[in-house]
């Protein structure tokens, strides 16, 4: 961390701040330059609150080196985190293809898609149960009926299930679900991770829509530093100021996540571009640049049944794309073995 | 709202739509191009979900033509809702200054403060029990400590209070908060706000980092659907590319919000850029541009305290903003009646 | 194009509306709802100024059905465009691999670049002569000597070259030059698309840091419409909240230009991510997501030199990634086929 | 300027880095931390390019602690810069109101508009000849014949006259105009701006849509640098998510470009909301906020014309403004007496 100092700072308050960092265990080491002066602090920094450096009124300017994660640090964890779910892996050089539809509707829905795409390749099944709706006129999920029918999915084909949870109270409600889905508006409800962080299951955040890398890295912090080391991160597609597509996929995030944590990276084609016809290609992409896994919304009719978002691919075009992806992804495999 | 076809729409499935409208007592006006066909629907489309109709293999694109929120929307509520809070109104020709301490720490800090701020003429007093922070590692706030110190600052000055409440669970110890604060990452906490639409206290809601005028008053509704008309707006700056500043005000939410909703709308320049020495002229240009109030970060001693952000002023600088604050909109009320 | 009509429209000035909109050959189909009428505009409303209609003191809201780019358009041009470039097609299936250095610099630096690089695949040779920079204190390019230098390579590789024009009175210089780049700061820069549309000679327009897809496909549109339709789009990132990377690479793009429009998507990678390690992955997902070529970074010795941008990859990198680029294009290609 | 260094760095290149900036008079302090190694630089560094060292394979981060802009920089020129103009200055105390037509069109549309606006208090004429427009069949503005009527104007009232200029070659005609503007789209355009540079006229530059404060001060250092110091700077709304108004007007940036630089502030809050009836409550918080002066769409009767944009005012509403604003700036003016 670097303290950038106003030109011709009041000694009393340089000694204070000085002290009070000696105090913490950290060495300073001073620059002076022409114009400014520098403290260049050497120590653990990572518990010392910038914005409290930096109401300092001879403080011109705060400059973090270190990142402020500690538990989801590649650097601290050189090793890929792998999460086991049933008998499917999550990280490790697997493609988890998880699918199912936007939100839980009726049993036969839940029994043929979950079947559907178990026949296509997907190892986990997904679907809302509650369901975080801009409007209070708006569908708002099945709730506890919903994960009933959730379950049974999972009981007649075997796969793991994630779903969902919105608030702390919900959760003696998810008992049978396998992973728990934090949700993009939720990635920084802080009370809802803390509650997690002490669940034995595994979290998928999903990076909030104008997220930093480094916050959806501390809001996986704040489930770690509670003792749950199994989190997987999501993007899911942010926003910006193109309209054409709801949000714009950051496929760099596969790269730059990965480089900066250990925990996997699944991605979500079908929120990301809000386009059943744009996700074939992002999904694609996706496992080129390396991505874990994909989650990606299935319906069984959207035409007949007048109730589905323009994001969910059929049946059929999901199993399609789910061979290429499986292709690709083992195509890509081989390149990797091939070069190293 | 109006739906575009794509070219040589499917008959069966477009008779299947028009029927499930017409079913919705939606009238249909086609108007038939050379090269796209469009159905106008007249009647009361707000309970239409957009994503149904965009789904459907035979149409394009659906534009809306109605808001979609009722409650909150001008249109149908001409007049501005003005609340009552204590001896103070929030709306209706006010300017509402509420101005305390960023976080609640100890109680001479706050009573000192609320001394201060209602002595420069602030006439609500906030502070934080419960702190969002993006980082686990960093000071949550005293919590129920910090309300019991919030109550004692109101007895002894006799201001209303308002705090961020930041869950469910938390709300019986708010019995003496006056107004809940919902914090912009939890602007879309659906079950927060349905819960707090059934108290009988107002509710102040924060846009959301990058939400839409829409949302924002979608979440409105969400509260005043659930029976609480209380509500009030606030903007607190919005993320951008722009990384100088914490955030961007965008002071033209001011006039938008208004045009569009009854509802008053508050300004909180601390948190919008995040620099205590631009809130000054930030301030000044939210009571030009008609706000009801200002949400103003203020501390006893900032630098002593090594304690507190970079965006409070002291009591000082305050006290100084607070009578130039109302001295402004002192000459903006005597220009509207001279102009009207 | 339908105009949204304040309530009770002053009858004289719809008239007026209305017999202007005739006079330009357009049909009109009124909606009359119960709080809103709504008038539907049948014909070429390419022409009409939608600024013009929502100026209008009756008028509530314009929205367009159209898209405004003609030349550019998928639907009235549903085959793709195919460019030929010396003995290299872009578009129609290939790859095309365009590389090399961010700015010319000597002529070993370029001779020995344009050998390696086309040694391993890459089929067209780029390179900066003028450069633009944010600050006037930076190497601004050689100009007319890396002109020159440009066409040296060129002779002893026979590849063809790509460089970027600034200024409409570079012209002159270009002549050796077989595809003019427009960069992202110059995309609405439309004297120089006016006089480019005028040349015989490819076009290749990056997307601006904040430019929406009609946007983009407008600036084509401008180069078409002049006379030259030898238009190749690039998508090099945009400017969002994220300070991680330079810019955000949006894969969504490919599919959603091609969607659109019939012209060639080519993808940088190097401007999009800003550093280095993250080119591959993210060229990788561009071929998987279907781009017709990569234009990419490539210097012979970036760490003696001590003069190139950290998004550049050495030559052997650069080998390495480009025949796994070329192998899975090839793989994607068998894949396609498989399917169809 | 600080250089963190990646772990066990070669030492090779170490040496061969640390020789290399000593050989350009930068002093080096070496900070080693138990996980990294910080080279603080002290010494002119404004003509090192970060992505030189960034580009190193043994730096992990470069950070600069010093603005890279000079002549802009108010540590460097304390005192205000003040513009004259005709009889009148910007900047220095005084609010310039820059009022007229988005486009030229008529003479009579021009000597009545400019009357009106010289009656009302405005202290300078705007309006476009070329008119830069992301469609190549919208009107393209008079040019040669607007700059004609435009002068006309000038005769007839006085007023000085401000008018976009968009390339080099346009420059011969732009004798009778008294401030060049630079569009927000041509922020960037490098070449102009050197060429504007060389002018004895000063240069009024509108931030670019998604660019930065520092961004906005590098092109007006590309003026400076080449000898005009005469550079206005101007906020005329940022691209973001919302898409109710055309743009988000920027308030902070008013506080935020003074405290960084000397030059003045000029608001375009026409552009910034791109509604004509958010122009008041803007530009009313524009003059609170502290800047020098308005740049104002002005249109003598935009029903009947059938040809303004929707952002225009008509001369009676801008003759309310220009009264109110003239009001709250001295109001302002006096506060400010009164306070120091």
């Amino acid at each position: 961390m670097f303290i950038v100092l106003k030109n011709n700072p009041d000694p009393v308050q340089l000694e204070s701040l000085k002290s009070w960092l000696t105090s913490k265990d950290i060495q300073i080491h001073t620059s002076e330059g022409t114009t400014t002066t520098v403290l260049g602090l050497v120590g653990d920094t990572s518990t010392i609150d910038i914005d409290i450096i930096a109401a300092l009124g001879i403080v011109e300017d705060v400059k973090r080196i270190q990142e402020p994660f500690k538990n989801a640090n590649r650097k601290f964890h050189p090793d890929d985190t792998v999460i086991k779910v049933g008998n499917t892996q999550i990280g490790g050089g697997n493609l988890t293809i998880m699918a199912g539809p936007c939100s839980v509707e009726t049993e036969e829905q839940m029994v043929t898609v979950a079947k559907a795409v178990k026949a296509s390749g997907a190892t986990m099944l997904r679907g809302g149960a509650f369901k975080p709706r801009s409007s209070p006129y708006a569908f708002q999920g099945l709730g506890k009926e919903g994960l009933r029918l959730l379950s049974l999915a999972k009981k007649e084909t075997g796969l793991p299930v994630i779903s969902e949870i919105m608030e702390v109270s919900q959760l003696p409600l998810f008992d049978d679900v396998d992973i728990f889905q934090v949700g993009a508006r939720n990635m920084q409800n802080f009370n809802l991770l803390s509650v997690l962080g002490k669940q034995d299951k595994p979290v998928l955040i999903k990076r909030g829509l104008s997220s930093t890398y480094e916050e959806l890295l501390m809001s996986a912090e704040y489930v770690m530093a509670s003792g749950n080391a199994q989190v997987i991160l999501c993007e899911r597609g942010i926003r910006t100021f193109e309209t054409y597509t709801r949000n714009i996929l950051d496929i760099g995030a596969i790269p730059a996540l990965k480089k900066l944590s250990h925990l996997p990276v699944i991605i979500d084609p079908s929120h990301a571009t809000g386009k059943w016809d744009l996700v074939p290609s992002t999904a694609m992409a996706a496992v080129a640049a390396g991505a874990d896994g994909l989650l990606i919304e299935v319906h069984n009719d959207p035409e007949k049944a007048l109730c589905d978002g323009p994001q969910s691919l059929k049946v059929d075009t999901f199993d399609e794309l789910a061979q290429k992806l499986l292709a690709v992804h083992g195509f890509m495999q081989e390149l990797e073995e091939g070069s190293s």
